[in-house]
């Protein structure tokens, strides 16, 4: 599409019908601002792949109008695409309040990444460029120093919220509902808002109420207390750490990522009391009463602490029948099986475990609810208003809410990456779309795994694969011996053998009746695949991928 | 107490310790602003007593400093006591808003007082005095034009609430969150903030919430639908009335307060459709699914329109069992038992009845409940804090709800009427306390119920009365006949003939000894008291007033 001069031009990269991988983009005349940089975690369909990022195609193109990233908080969803954008495109400037900062340093010297310009800014920063300029307002969330973004340019001022909540009993700083105020009554084009917990009415737990709860439990119970929760809640990591420091618990950590964060929350000066860290080897020479185990893996990920711990493959640490395990922790959408596996595992010990169904005030959500959302629309009080950081459903329920609260139907925009708005002297309408695609991340490497990778994975995860090895004299145009059938996630071998040897059979027969006339390796493999699929399909039902390999044994060379 | 000068003075003649009759008063040096002057409907115990309003000898008192009275919002517990007022104490201006304004016009009217210095102010007036000056800022409550007010001194700000809630999606304009904020931002001294609804947590139903339950009630019943409500609420009654309006039905109205209100909202352009109200006798002639009547009475007042529908004591007006009753409304707590009465007289006939209980989004409170406290308390942060408008566990919840919003416990005072803070260049602490009783009105009488009367009122509502009456020759010093004994409340008189003729014997004996001896009348009279409440004492265990009379025959006179 074309971009008009003297127009503000706003959209997403990333964030946009999907929780995660934020990145959006504003844009007056040579100018570009962008805020967040974002990864999402695949769902189980993408198998292999350890992240998605937004594709960054449009700010390549655009590199040298790009005057900063501003990110709005430390998670993984609004800064895990930092890596992966610096390596592509050239970032003059990176703008990120304290706690951000040292999480983005450590992510970029892990991969040892040098980026020397990396800003700390505070609520009272002020950036200005050419024709636009860039503001801050103290939000709360799960982790501290959250920040609403507010973007001034030329065509009016554009308010972004980052994730929030407002929390009137909130265990860090309140949120600055004064400035919000201050910017609403001096006037908001456009609210970009948070619509992660959009579906949820009412009002979200205040993180007090964690406090208590805690408090509750560990007055209750004399023995061991093991408790998971998300890493990335500093919030929460405070409250186990002081609630341990007050009923004299040391505590042992499990889980890398729960490690980091505490490391970099105790240099920022978030969580004290360094001392009451202790090794899994110390904690299990303390009386129980004297011991808080700390992990990760509240959505029952196979591979995190907890379930390792439900297992019994820690080291130095088994579970016990007098233990509390406490998941201080939701349910994100999807993983309840996973969940569910590991709490079994649990009571089938015999263990105590609390979850926030049980007891609700174990957890509180660090997104706004309805009436939160309601709120922030109230007081910047917008003329245009654009729901993000969301699904669609989450997008289009937050879009009526946005309407409930007086802002006109025709000026709300629930839109997907890429779309365009153009805003010129305060009036916004959809302009177009640019490219705005998806990046897979396997392991370090950006952009290797191209989709039809992901498709065979996919596959493979469904119905398996068959691999077809035969050895033949190319030169004599033989076959040296019987094919040989390989499976993998296809049927249980020892209940099919009859099945794999007719499958050896249709494969000798392919490859025989080829061989003799000539035909190319590439010929030979498409006549094997073609007709083992044909009869896989007709006794299976099944789509495995059949892979032939042909070697000839005489010049020892892999085809 | 002792007032020094160059200090301000805060403390309520009426409102704390009680939900109703508020009056506060603001004092420095030779100034006085007070804010409303309310009634309280009195509890069952105030026998005939029609109102209770504070006792103001303190403004009598300093009568020549006063420079205004300031309404907050037209209902009664904040404008009820204002005709007694002006009828005790000069005062030399009263500034309300446009619909509490309207209101004291015609209570003022209706009790032939002149008086030509009500002035109506809005959100953006400011009243500066020598020293002090007054501003405004918009409120929600269950009435239109609902203020609170901001007092600035010489020694801090005083920011007050009047009765509000926070509806984000409001019938009537919203709360003007962004001068709270403003006010917050450049610094309040006290705030004194509304109690009633600090028990109950979470927010409060939004009144739009039930313009959907009525619309969905009116989908569902073509019979006649009769609706009771707070006569004070008149956003529910202009809800109600676009209802009907949407819905093809005319409205009869019964209940004077309502007629009243009604009048003074269509006058005020609160509510329109000034043609859908019909006569009771139009409406017994329109079809069902064409009508609906709107009644006082939600409390089961005996006397109440409701209560005399489901009586069957309206002329024009029968229920039929076919009808559909809706309580739009909540109970105060103490009238439980009127209600059931009420909702039992209506099944009786077999009508259908939803109140609150049985769906709850029939009505919505005024008032904030705790989470709107908290924001009240965030957005002004106040450095002082003073719960009002309520009794003392409201009060009380309500300071520890401020003091999790980190207003120091000790910055926060729960107060009686009468007592005194006072304020020293932004300093508060208690000063003392000054006289603050009640005044019973019966009628429009102001002050000609004592507590005297108010105790044989309560004796005989417990106990009954007994009166004696002997008729005797005064000159001849001789009982005329038998005394007569009539009791009113004290006991069956058929089931106990024995003992009334065993009471005329005492009052007999006790006449004719004393009489002998030229006892005074007031002897005689002492003397069948004692003999009387002995006896019925020893036999009965109650108590009643006894009240003999004695009338001499001869003269011809009553004594």
């Amino acid at each position: 599409m074309k971009f008009n001069k003297n127009e503000t031009y706003i959209f997403a990269l990333g964030g946009l019908g999907e929780v995660g991988k934020n990145m959006y983009v504003f844009m007056h005349n040579d100018e570009i601002i962008i805020t967040d940089a974002g990864v999402i975690f695949p769902g189980s369909e993408l198998m292999g792949i350890d992240y998605v990022i937004p594709d960054v195609t449009f700010l390549k193109q655009n590199e040298s109008k790009i005057k900063g990233l501003f990110i709005t908080h430390g998670h993984e969803d609004h800064i895990g695409g930092v890596p992966f954008l610096l390596s592509e495109v050239n970032i003059p400037a990176i703008y990120a309040p304290n706690q951000a900062a040292a999480l983005i340093r450590k992510k970029l010297e892990d991969r040892k990444i040098k980026y020397n310009d990396l800003f700390v800014y505070n609520e009272n920063s002020v950036y200005k460029f050419k024709e636009m300029w860039v503001e801050f307002y103290r939000t709360t969330h799960s982790i501290p120093d959250s920040h609403g973004i507010v973007i001034h340019t030329p065509d009016g001022v554009i308010m972004t919220t980052g994730d929030f909540k407002f929390d009137l009993t909130p265990i860090g700083p309140m949120a600055d509902i004064w400035k919000i105020a201050r910017l609403g009554s001096s006037g908001v084009t456009l609210l970009l808002s948070d619509s992660t917990n959009a579906m949820n009415g009412g009002i979200s737990n205040s993180e007090s109420k964690v406090d208590n709860a805690l408090e509750e439990l560990f007055n209750k119970h004399d023995s061991r207390i093991i408790i998971a929760t998300f890493a990335s809640n500093i919030y929460r990591l405070k409250h186990i750490v002081d609630t341990c420091k007050r009923h004299g618990r040391k505590i042992a950590v499990f889980g890398r990522s729960m490690e980091n964060n505490i490391e970099i929350s105790i240099e920022g000066g978030y969580i004290k009391h360094k001392e009451i860290f202790i090794t899994p080897e110390e904690a299990t020479s303390l009386p129980s009463n004297k011991v808080c185990l700390l992990c990760t893996g509240t959505q029952g990920e196979p591979l995190a602490a907890l379930s390792r711990l439900a297992n019994g493959t820690f080291r130095h640490i088994k579970l016990r029948s007098d233990d509390v395990v406490v998941f201080s922790s939701s349910a994100i959408p999807g993983n309840a099986l996973g969940i569910s596996r590991t709490i079994n595992k649990l009571y089938l010990k015999g263990i105590t475990v609390y979850t926030n169904t049980s007891l609700s005030d174990i957890h509180a959500s660090g997104h706004a609810n309805e009436e939160e959302l309601k709120w922030m629309i109230r007081l910047a009080k917008p003329k245009y208003f654009m729901p993000f950081h969301g699904e669609y459903r989450m997008l289009k329920r937050h879009a009526d809410i946005a309407i409930r609260c007086d802002i006109p139907a025709e000026n709300t925009f629930v839109l997907s990456n890429g779309d365009v708005l153009s805003m010129k002297k305060g009036v916004i309408k959809k302009a177009g779309h640019i490219l705005a695609g998806e990046t897979y991340v396997d392991g370090n490497r950006i952009g290797e795994v191209s989709n039809l990778v992901m498709k065979d994975r996919k596959i493979m995860a469904n119905d398996g694969i068959v691999v077809m090895i035969a050895n033949i004299d190319a030169q004599n145009k033989q076959l040296l011996a019987n094919p040989n059938i390989i499976t993998r996630g296809f049927v249980l071998v020892n209940d099919n053998l009859d099945l794999l040897k007719k499958l050896e059979f249709i494969s000798k027969e392919a490859i025989m009746n080829k061989i003799k006339t000539g035909a190319s390796y590439a010929d030979i493999k498409l006549e094997v695949i073609n007709n083992l699929s044909s009869y896989i399909n007709l006794h299976t039902g099944r789509k495995p991928i059949i892979l032939p390999v042909i070697m000839s044994i005489k010049k020892d060379v892999k085809i």
